[in-house]
């Protein structure tokens, strides 16, 4: 059995590890066309603010642990083509050329910063000087030598989770940084804009400027950058802002040009399209992480992968598959997401309110706020929560949750009411733990709950 | 429609409040033996040792919160009869004896210590001078007192919940503490040996010795306890133990004669049993709390409430049906339950490994020590999982974790794994939320589920 992986990113090395327990025999081979052994993506804005000391410590599978499982990794190799009536693949590495034969491949290429067309953005092929992208290790550690001990003036472009994130890095890193994001919230992908405002206030607090509904017209500069010219997309009128540094924070486009070639179908978004084994529409092609679309749990639309949390499930899946063995995905992905910004744990399960309405489904929403210990217990943090359910039978669909702590663990409990296909009312009966010094009787989240069937009972239904 | 509900705890209030909720207008008296309107009994450990500097800030349904709710709380008053031919109960309060009519009851009377039959431990018929029990207000408010500006030399029978708890807050006092259990580990009812070892190591490094399989033959001291007597179950020698407290947490008995005169059957453990409407086997008589017995959702067998989490979940399905509302508990209670001791948060679900055993339950387990984030991110805690799953099925049955943090949280997601029926397999693809300083990619509890298909697949069974 020969295991072909493309990309060993993630998703790529954590298929490699479960095909390995799946077949202790098997030859397994991972290509990556970087230098590095999988790193932690997810962990780059943390080494650039220094609360994780060395960037090297984000390897996770490091090229050791590859030895030891008997799989070859094969670094700064990139394949050219995979041809699936010969089950065969070209590549390039540092010792030349070369074609493998392979039983089963996975797709695991990732994506690749999706670039604005702004004006100024570029010096002849190159991106002007002062201007980055934040995808790999090297974009990181660029930015890092760039900044160095410069007191920098920062314009971060897009203020989904990695703009947001690397705000956070520079901010505590000294530097001054504005964000300008074209849609009409912060994270928009992420939480709806009420969920947002306390982070938009917190941000706001530490000087950190958000404009939203605006767009980067141009960046100037003379051979470095100098400042941006800003558009609101509303009222219109321009603005320069002096800056140094702009990031571009605008999001991923999927690699998938082998896989095309290759025949394999792509989904509603451009990705790898899969279905619950991870396979594409070619037999014993599989594709897995940001390369990759599958399904949304709750809408049934198809939605691409983007996050180490699929991107791993995804990994596990196609590994045993691949190996031979047998593991489905559930029907589709929740999406349980959560980041800790600016002191504030910010999470969310299920779509976002906009999605769930172009999806055709109608929703009961109840936002309320609670603490995580009881009210006489001291230390207490408040925590808010927005539940959303369906208004037809109560299902629980997603769930938005921003406090100090415990915010991502209590998203996880929402999104286990949703794969169980619970309501509101099971969620308000369901037995929480409680103690004084950990939690209160009644969680906000039962409480959430217990507001939902009030506004279900009066719309006529039952919770 | 008149409610009447005995007992004025945290199942009692909880009632009338949802009662309330379901009828603005019913007429709801609520009588209770005490003088204090419903306080919190978990959190008297905390205001024992002070980390809750007021007794009185337990009080959560306050006097004024039942008038604001029109609802008639009767304290200091004690019911004497239940008729349920006529509907009428008798009592007896500060302004003397009445009846009232009802047209639906709930019992939520409670329980009382259970007093072992200990030689020595009554002077005429009192308690000796020294000795305690921990359950009510007055209760915690003696032993403060006693207790004093001294240092005292305590001995704790029985290292149940309230047992430990109460050891912790002594400890915290400065006094001296020492605890004598029966059973073969502490926390015997709440988790299994192996998930009490850490607890067990961390109380001896603090001092604090625990002896198990052991009972107090007697307690000795003239007027005042001077100190007992220690058998040792397995070799038998005897130890004489030197205190000048002694504390009886030797567990509790429902309080059920008002109940089993009205003709309400008990269960196995003596409990009023009532159904998933929390009704009793008499029609409009309802139980909650401490005083009832229901199911336990794993096993099936009858299994009483005993915890304020079960308390309160009785309490809103009793009062809504009671009000003439509808409302149900799932076939049986998971038992979440969660306890922060000594520095360690321990929190468990489903039944300890030998209820499973004796239910006749065939299991899988798999312990699994993880962390609380990445491990290349700073400041990660350790943390246990105990997981155990059918072998026939291989889903979800028990959970047990220790950890610095985190703990209840997680049971929390077991717990709803637990009552949606899922497999270990479910449990290991789950998408828990991850970040690098919030959580890891993959959450020791996928961990757990993992070890747990491979054992399954040892034996033949998938997961």
């Amino acid at each position: 059995m020969n295991i072909v992986i493309l990309g060993g990113g993630a998703a790529g090395a954590t298929a490699a590890q479960f095909a390995r327990k799946e077949d202790r025999k098997a030859e397994i081979t991972v290509f990556e066309a970087s230098e590095y052994p999988q790193y932690s993506r997810c962990g780059l804005p943390y080494a650039l603010s220094g609360a994780i000391p060395e960037f090297e410590s984000l390897i996770e599978f490091s090229a050791e642990w590859f030895k030891r499982n008997k799989i070859d990794l094969r670094l700064s190799t990139e394949v050219l083509k995979v041809e699936p009536d010969t089950n065969t693949i070209s590549f390039r590495g540092i010792d030349g050329d070369g074609k493998l034969q392979y039983d089963s491949l996975i797709f695991a290429t990732g994506a690749r910063p999706s670039i604005p067309g702004i004006k100024g953005i570029a010096e002849g092929d190159a991106k002007k000087k002062g201007v980055f992208v934040f995808r790999g290790m090297d974009d990181a550690k660029s930015l890092k030598e760039w900044c160095g001990e410069k007191e920098r003036k920062v314009l971060i472009v897009g203020a989904g989770l990695v703009g947001i994130e690397v705000a956070e890095a520079l901010h505590i890193m000294g530097h001054e940084v504005a964000i300008v994001e074209f849609l009409d919230s912060i994270l928009p992908g992420m939480i709806d804009p009420d969920t947002a405002a306390p982070l938009l206030d917190k941000m706001s607090s530490l000087g950190i400027s958000a404009r939203t509904r605006a767009l980067v017209e141009e960046i100037f500069g003379d051979g470095s950058v100098a400042g941006a010219v800003v558009k609101d997309r509303d009222t219109g009128p321009e603005e320069r802002i002096e800056c140094d540094t702009v990031i571009l924070a605008t999001g991923q486009k999927p690699s998938t040009s082998l896989a095309k070639d290759a025949g394999c179908a792509l989904g509603r978004h451009g990705h790898i399209r899969v279905d619950e084994r991870c396979e594409s529409s070619v037999p014993g092609i599989y594709a897995v992480g940001d390369c990759a679309e599958y399904l949304d749990f709750v809408t049934g639309a198809e939605s691409p992968s983007g996050m180490g949390t699929t991107a791993v499930k995804m990994g596990e899946v196609a590994g045993i598959n691949a190996a031979g063995g047998s593991f489905a995905l559930p029907r589709g992905f929740l999406n349980s997401r959560v980041s800790r910004l600016f002191g504030l744990e910010i999470s969310a399960v299920g779509p976002i309110s906009s999605s769930l309405t172009e999806a055709g489904i109608a929703q009961v929403q109840a936002r309320v706020k609670g603490s995580t210990l009881p009210v006489y217990y001291p230390g207490g943090k408040d925590i808010m929560v927005k539940l959303t359910a369906s208004k037809e039978d109560g299902k629980i669909l997603a769930c938005q949750i921003v406090g100090e702590e415990g915010a991502g663990l209590r998203v996880n409990l929402a999104a286990a009411m949703i794969l169980a296909g619970f309501t509101a009312r099971e969620l308000a009966l369901f037995e929480t733990t409680y103690a004084p010094p950990v939690a209160p009787t009644v969680d906000v989240l039962a409480t959430a709950a217990e507001a939902i069937m009030i506004k279900l009972r009066r719309s006529g239904k039952s919770g």
